[in-house]
C-alpha cells in the first residue's frame, strides 16, 4: 500500500517544530545494539568487505533525499554472472539480525491488536493484478509463459490480500502480512528504490460502524514510530471523498478527479507554483478552477480546521465532501481518545497515489531535527501510510459483493535504513550469532574431548560453538570469541580432564574458573542471566 | 538442497523396529497446541471454510505417499482469476502460526550451533541458475524478457549461497537461510509437491579438517527430529565418493557415473530387480556389471560394514572409495562422541538426485510405528538431507577457487504436513490471534469509554481487541472471546465508570471482579503469568 518516497515537507506548524527529536541516538525503541561487539558472526579474520559486506553508498537507498538508481550489488564484475539482479541485493547477517529485530518490534504491535498472519503466493495470475494499479501496471514482473497459466510477480500485499478474501468468502478479518513485494521501477526516474523490498501491512476488512477500525490504524502508527523512537513524526491524514468534492465544487470535470488527484500529491515533493502551472499547462484546467483549489489543498490544521470547512458556503453543499468532513471529525474525536491528535495533522494537499482508495488516506513523515539556521524542521520523508479501499475486494466477487477494508503498510525500508545508518554513525556493530561459549582446548589431540563437550552443551540448550580444526591454537580460540562476541569460553586441557572439571573464562574481562564438569552448564545459564 | 520425497524402506534393521515410537502424539516437541481453542483469530461466525479455508486433501500434499498433483486452490471456479497459480496456495492464519512454531524450532536449533541468517533475492540472474542443476533446469520459472537482464526465480538456497560466498569472496561461513523456493514441477509425474514451497538451510563453508563440520550437521538433523517428536527416525549416510569408487570397480565407464548414480538412488522407491533391468535395459549397462554394484548398493550397517568394505579386495584398491570409506569411518568416531550412531545408518543404497554433491551426503527419514502384523516398520518419507559440495562455489569464482561447503536442508514443508495431520487428528485448534482482553461495555453510548480504556491497555503493552460497532450487544462480546479464545474480558459499564472500577472476566470460568482502574494493568499481568 505504501511506496516509500523522499519527501521534503514544505510547511509545518509550530507544534511540530516544538516536538522535534534531538536526533543521533544509538539506541532505538526497544532494542538495545550491544556495545563493542563485531558484526561478523562467523569469519575470524575477513578480508576488507568480505564477512559483513556492504553495498557501496551509492548503491544504497539514499533516506535523505535523491540517490541514483538502485543497482544489483556486483562482487567486482569480472564475471558476468557474478551479481544479483539489478535493483535487488543480497542481505548479509549484519542487515537480517537488524531487520529481524525491527520486525519484532511491529509485528508486536500488530499482535497486540489481535492481527492473525496470513502468506499468499509471491507469484499470482497476471489478470489478478491487471487493472489495479493504474500505470504502474508496467512496472509489474511478468513470468515467461513456459506453457500453463499467465503469471506475474506480486506488486504489493494489498491486492493479494482483496483476492484472498473474495475468493474464500471472507467478510471480516484482521491480518497482517510481512513479504516481499516486486516492482520493475525504471532506475532512471527511482530514487534509490529497490526492485525486491518488503512489505509490512496491516489491514481491517469487515462491515463496521464508521472511523472505528481506520483510527486504530493510525494508533497503530502512532505506536510503532513512538516505540522505534525513529524521532519526532507526523500523521498527515485526509479523505479521498474531500478531495474529490474540492475538485467538485472548483469546477473540476468528474471525468479529470483522477489526474488531478495525482497532481495534487505531488505537493510534498514541489512548491504549488509549479504544481499549478503543470494543473493549467500539461493537464489543461483552468487557470481559475486551479488557483481555487490551490486555495484549498494548502490548508492544513486539526479539528478547527474541519470546523471551518464544514461552514464552508460551497464545500458544504457537496455531498462527499460533507460526508468525508462528518467522518473526518469523528475520526479526530476518536484520535482524541486514544491522545494521539498531537500528531495528526488534517492537510488537504495529501493524496496518495494508488487509484483503489476511497476514503481515509493518511501518510506518516518523519521530521528532521531542528536547526537553529533552519526556519522549519524538514520532513524526511515517508515512513508509513495507508488508507480506506471499500471497492477493492468487490472487483474480484463474481456478484461484486464489496468487503470494506483499510490498512496501514509501514515503510521497513526506509526505517531500516534510518536505523543502520544510526548503528553505522555510530560505530556500533551488530552481532550476527548467538553463541553463548565456546569449547576450546589449550593442547593438541583433544578434539574428542571436545565433540563430547559441545555435544553436551547443545542437548541442554546451550548455544555452542568449536573451532572445525583438529589442533587449533589457543590463542585463536579465543581471539574467535573476541571477534564474533562470544562471552564464555569452556576449556578443556588435560589437567581439567583428570580433575573431572572446565575452565570457564569469561572472554571480556578475561578471567578463568574451574568449575565441576556436572555443574558446567547451570553455571553457564547463571552467568547468562540477563 | 532438499526435495522431499514420499519413500518406502524397502529393509530395516532390527534395532530400528525396536525403537520405533509408538506414534500418535497430539503434543510435539517444545510446543503444546492449546486445547479447546477455536482455529479462527477474526470471524465470529465464519461461514464453513471460509475462515480457516482448508485446501481440500486431494490437493494437498499425501504425506505417506503417492497422491495428485498440486493443484492452486480455487474459490469456486466462478471466476477465472479467483484463484492462486497452479501448484501454489494461500496459507490462512491457522497454517501460518503452527509454521511460525515450527520455523522457531528449526531456528533455535540453527542458532544453537552459532550459524547467521542470510537473505538472498528471490531473482536470479538466468545464467546464474544454469548448468546446476542437470535435468532439473528445465523446471525453472523463467521471467519475461521485459528488457534489460534475463531473470529467473530461485531453485533453491544453495547455489545463491554459493554465488553469494564467490561474489563476497568469503571463504568461511556458517548461515542459515529460511525462504521459499519455486520449481515448475510437472504436477502429472509430482505426488502433492507444491511450485511454491519452504527450505530451509544450514550450510558450513570453509576449509577445515575432515569430517568436523559434517558430523555437526548430522548432529543438527539428529536434534530437530528428536525436539519435534515426530516419531522414530533414522539417518542414511553414504560418500559419493564410494559409490563412484563402486561403480568403478564394477567395471562402469566412468562417463556412466552419475546416470547409475541417479538410477541407484530410485532404489528408495523401487525394488531391485526394477533398477536393475532400468540399468541394463535404459542405461544399456552390462548385466555381470550391474549384478555386481547390487551386490554392493544393497548394503547397509554401521562402523562394521565400513570396515568389511575398507578390507573388501577390490574396493581397498580403489583410490576414490578407500578415501570416502576413510573418512566414513572418521565421521562415525565422531558421532559416537555425540552419541548419536544408533539412528544413522551406512547405507550404500543412498546416491541423492543432485549433482553437485562430491563426499558426504545424508537424508534422514522417518519411519512408520510398528504395527502387530507389518514385518517391518516403514519408512513415511524424507525430512531432511544434504551432503558435502566442495566444487559449487568455485563455478562462479572467475578463478576456480573452491570454497569446499557440507549443509543440511530440513524438509519444513513434509515435516508441517505431518504436524497439521496430527493437530487435524485430535481435533484440537491451533489459535492464531494472541490477544489477552477483549474490552467490552454491557450498555449502549459507551464507545467512548471502551476506546479510552483499550488506549491504556496498548499503551501498557497488552494485547487487546474490541469490536468495531458502537453498540454491541454484551453477549456478542463475550462469545467473540470463546470463539476466538481470548482469556479476559475487561468490561465498562456505568456503574464502573462512577466506582472507578473495571469488571475483569475470566472467559473460561465466568467469574467477574471489580478491579480498581488504576491496578488492572498489574491484575492482567499477573493472571496471564505463565
Amino acid at each position: 500500500m505504501l511506496r516509500v518516497r523522499a519527501t521534503r515537507e514544505r510547511k509545518l506548524s509550530r507544534e511540530r517544530r516544538e516536538a522535534a527529536a534531538p536526533g543521533g541516538h544509538v539506541e532505538f525503541g526497544r532494542f538495545r545494539v550491544p556495545r563493542d561487539r563485531p558484526c561478523c558472526g562467523w569469519v575470524s579474520s575477513p578480508p576488507p568487505g568480505a564477512c559483513c559486506p556492504r553495498v557501496p553508498a551509492s548503491g544504497r537507498r539514499a533516506p535523505l533525499g535523491a540517490g541514483r538508481a538502485a543497482a544489483g550489488s556486483s562482487g567486482g564484475g569480472r564475471s558476468p554472472a557474478l551479481k544479483t539482479p539489478k535493483g535487488t541485493r543480497d542481505h548479509p547477517p549484519a542487515h537480517v539480525a537488524l531487520r529481524d529485530r525491527l520486525l519484532a518490534a511491529v509485528v508486536t504491535c500488530f499482535k497486540r491488536h489481535g492481527a492473525a498472519a496470513i502468506d499468499t503466493p509471491v507469484l499470482e495470475l497476471r489478470e489478478t493484478l491487471t487493472g489495479k494499479y493504474g500505470e504502474d501496471t508496467k512496472l509489474i514482473y511478468e513470468l515467461q509463459d513456459q506453457g500453463g497459466e499467465l503469471l506475474a510477480l506480486r506488486y504489493d500485499l494489498t491486492v493479494p490480500f482483496a483476492r484472498y478474501l473474495a475468493m474464500n468468502k471472507i467478510t471480516n478479518m484482521k491480518r497482517y502480512h510481512i513479504a516481499k513485494v516486486y516492482r520493475r521501477d525504471n532506475p532512471a526516474t527511482t530514487r534509490g528504490r529497490y526492485r525486491e523490498f518488503y512489505q509490512c501491512d496491516f489491514d481491517i476488512a469487515g462491515q463496521f460502524d464508521p472511523m472505528i477500525p481506520d483510527a486504530e490504524c493510525l494508533k497503530i502508527v502512532h505506536e510503532i514510530l513512538s516505540d522505534l523512537q525513529l524521532g519526532d513524526f507526523i500523521i498527515k491524514v485526509n479523505d479521498r471523498r474531500i478531495l474529490n468534492g474540492v475538485f467538485a465544487v472548483c469546477g473540476i470535470p468528474e471525468s479529470k478527479f483522477i489526474t488531478t488527484c495525482s497532481t495534487v500529491d505531488k505537493l510534498d515533493k514541489m512548491p504549488w507554483e509549479e504544481v499549478r502551472s503543470e494543473m493549467v499547462g500539461e493537464k489543461g484546467l483552468s487557470p481559475e478552477a486551479v488557483d481555487h483549489i490551490g486555495e484549498y489543498v494548502q490548508l492544513h490544521g486539526g479539528l478547527d480546521l474541519i470546523e471551518q470547512l464544514l461552514q464552508d458556503p460551497k464545500l458544504s453543499q457537496n455531498k462527499l465532501a460533507k460526508e468525508g468532513l462528518g467522518d473526518m471529525k469523528l475520526l479526530f474525536e476518536y484520535l482524541t481518545l486514544f491522545g494521539i491528535t498531537g500528531k495528526i495533522s488534517f492537510d488537504l494537499s495529501l493524496a496518495r497515489g494508488l487509484d483503489y482508495y476511497t476514503g481515509v488516506i493518511f501518510e506518516a513523515v518523519l521530521l528532521q531535527p531542528e536547526n537553529d539556521h533552519v526556519e522549519e524542521p524538514v520532513s524526511v520523508g515517508s515512513v508509513a501510510g495507508g488508507g480506506r479501499y471499500d471497492g477493492l475486494v468487490g472487483m474480484f466477487d463474481p456478484k461484486g459483493r464489496k468487503v470494506p477494508c483499510v490498512g496501514v503498510s509501514i515503510g521497513i525500508e526506509r526505517i531500516f535504513s534510518i536505523l543502520e545508518q544510526r548503528v553505522k554513525a555510530s560505530g556500533e556493530k551488530v552481532r550476527t550469532t548467538e553463541t553463548q561459549v565456546l569449547v576450546a582446548t589449550p593442547q593438541k589431540h583433544l578434539l574428542a574431548a571436545r565433540l563430547k563437550l559441545i555435544s553436551e552443551l547443545w542437548d541442554a540448550g546451550i548455544k555452542a560453538e568449536m573451532l572445525y580444526k583438529k589442533d587449533p591454537k589457543l590463542l585463536k580460540q579465543l581471539q574467535y570469541c573476541e571477534d564474533t562476541g562470544i562471552p564464555l569460553a569452556a576449556i578443556i586441557g588435560e589437567q581439567e580432564l583428570t580433575d573431572g572439571v572446565v575452565k570457564l573464562r569469561d572472554v571480556a574481562i578475561r578471567e578463568e574458573v574451574d568449575i565441576p564438569r556436572e555443574k558446567l552448564v547451570d553455571e553457564i545459564r547463571r552467568r547468562l542471566e540477563p
